[in-house]
């Protein structure tokens, strides 16, 4: 009969700063009987997105998360019942399931994946990372953002989070002349030299200057700066960019937690310099996302593209591993294991 | 014979904040005699432009302005000697003279206008305003950087200022649907709307909510915002800009005075709202600038286009006229008359 009730994430209240005990809520509730074009799926993974932390505090455009309401997040699972044409039992799905273990869906909300592609070297959990929205925002950012042309040098801050790590490797492979990561560790650093063919990374707690540790590792200047973090670290790099430099606006991971936004202080580069920044929603891309895929999944069965994941058992450690991903502990793709 | 020497205003000592009567310092100087490809120009008109107010306190991409040196601007005049080919005596002729009464220059540096041109409508001083660096900014960072497209809404700071006011024209010209212009008192508003064809004006000096103001003169958005000024004016327009909106970065006319910037604070709707902001150097378009103002010198004298200037008598009166420019009580292009 599989799962009759949903444990489920909740927020409580609204956080000031980085989430912490009092943010969520776990409760349970049963799950209703289906209708006609609804399946039952039971939620093996969620992911731990900070992308989603803005709408914990305030509208978006996606609108504020009510108090009282489910968590957002993708999530990937198995159809255990099914009312629907399109899905049956034991159907492999992925979708914005939340923070919860099963929940009752539309069969259209549901993605459903074809099983064969994901062996090999792609984990089922690739479905809502390297081949989701976190590589789906590494391949547009880069390629219709950035506009990454041959032999450019690419610059990328929170470089071994799963949308930075994608981005260097797909920067590599379209063609950049030179990678440089910036990341929050020596081991975040060495994978990112060593495994993801990074040309160089920036271990940003040791840089006395940041913005001549950033020069120095983009020998000279960088064309793209590939911007998961805004604040402090954008500031700098936008003196490092060269002339007709591009900033990919692609999230703004220490903006979130801020009572009061830094922004960039540093405007006058973008008139002397050229530079244009220039913002996204990667869902505006979802036409594309298929032909994206199948290339990464060629690569990535090819070990020319690699992605780490941090898997952390069980659903009732989703708040502290979500704070943690603010305090720069985690290393690759956050997800829940639920089941 | 004519001029002998030069009456020049140098740099005294680095302003912080607005120049004041310490900033600048008036010399006469003789002038050097004419070597092979030389002319000695009169000046009889030079530009006072807020954008070389950096250079003043610090190193830019025109480096800083040295102690002592020459204060750089825009001047027409008319040549008194020559032992150029390509120019002969009484040629009329622009260049980046500087604060100065007369100069020996090489002719390279001089470009020579045909006369016949500024006839009409075009004043002699166009070809430093409308026709010159203003004008083309205006042009440039409407088509290329802004990317206007028909039927969409312009906003613009500054907007009575050379560049905004030709921008706001330029604008309506190229097939905008609606034009917006935000300036400092009702006088300059009125203008814009009932002679330079502006549908809307905001006198930014009267908005209790700038944000709410722009909004409503905007009816509901902005696809551009022509940004002259930066500073907390543009966070204001960040928020007013629709979907896909752009950032034509002109000037950042409130920052050049700041001890510390005040920059953006506004970086999240560079993501949910998909901006793109862009800042450019107009030389980088000179070639194209024989086209445009060929188009616009048809438009002018046909009283599609029109400028103001405001011609402040004296050399001796520069600093204060230049001080002026930051405290808004300049309304047109502003010029001094030598003679």
């Amino acid at each position: 009969m599989g799962s009759t009730t949903s444990r489920r994430w909740v927020l409580a209240e609204r956080p000031a700063g980085i989430p912490d005990g009092n943010t969520f809520k776990l409760e349970e509730a049963p799950l209703p009987a289906l209708e006609d074009g609804q399946v039952r799926v039971r939620v093996t993974h969620f992911s731990l997105d900070p992308g989603m932390r803005p709408a914990l505090s305030r509208d978006t455009y996606v609108g504020a998360t009510p108090i009282g309401s489910l968590i957002t997040s993708a999530g990937v699972g198995v159809v255990e019942e099914s009312r629907s044409d399109r899905l049956k039992e034991g159907d492999f799905v992925s979708g914005g399931f939340g923070w919860q273990s099963a929940l009752v869906a539309r069969d259209k909300h549901c993605v459903k994946h074809d099983p064969r592609l994901f062996n090999g070297n792609v984990t089922p959990t690739a479905a809502i990372g390297i081949l989701g929205i976190p590589g789906m925002t590494s391949w547009f950012g880069l390629k219709d953002i950035g506009q990454l042309a041959e032999g450019e040098t690419v610059l990328i801050s929170s470089a071994s989070g799963p949308v930075g790590a994608t981005a260097g490797q797909l920067a590599r492979l379209m063609g950049a002349g030179r990678v440089v990561g910036i990341a929050g560790s020596k081991a975040k650093c060495d994978w990112l030299t060593a495994e993801a063919g990074f040309d160089a990374c920036l271990n940003y707690r040791e840089a006395d200057d940041l913005e001549a540790a950033m020069r120095e590792a983009c020998d000279g200047g960088a064309d793209i700066y590939f911007d998961n973090v805004g604040g402090e670290m954008l500031d700098a790099a936008i003196n490092v960019l060269k002339p007709g430099g591009r900033i990919a606006v692609s999230g703004q991971l220490s903006e979130y937690n801020r009572a009061e936004p830094h922004g960039i202080r540093n405007t006058l580069p973008f008139i002397t310099q050229r530079l244009t920044m220039r913002g996204f929603v990667v869902l505006d891309f979802v036409r594309e996302f298929g032909t994206a895929a199948i290339q990464m999944v060629e690569w990535i069965n090819d070990g020319k593209l690699i992605y780490r994941e941090e898997i952390i058992d069980g659903i009732e450690n989703a708040p502290d591993a979500y704070a943690g991903l603010f305090k720069g502990d985690s290393f690759g793709r956050r997800l829940i294991k639920v089941s």
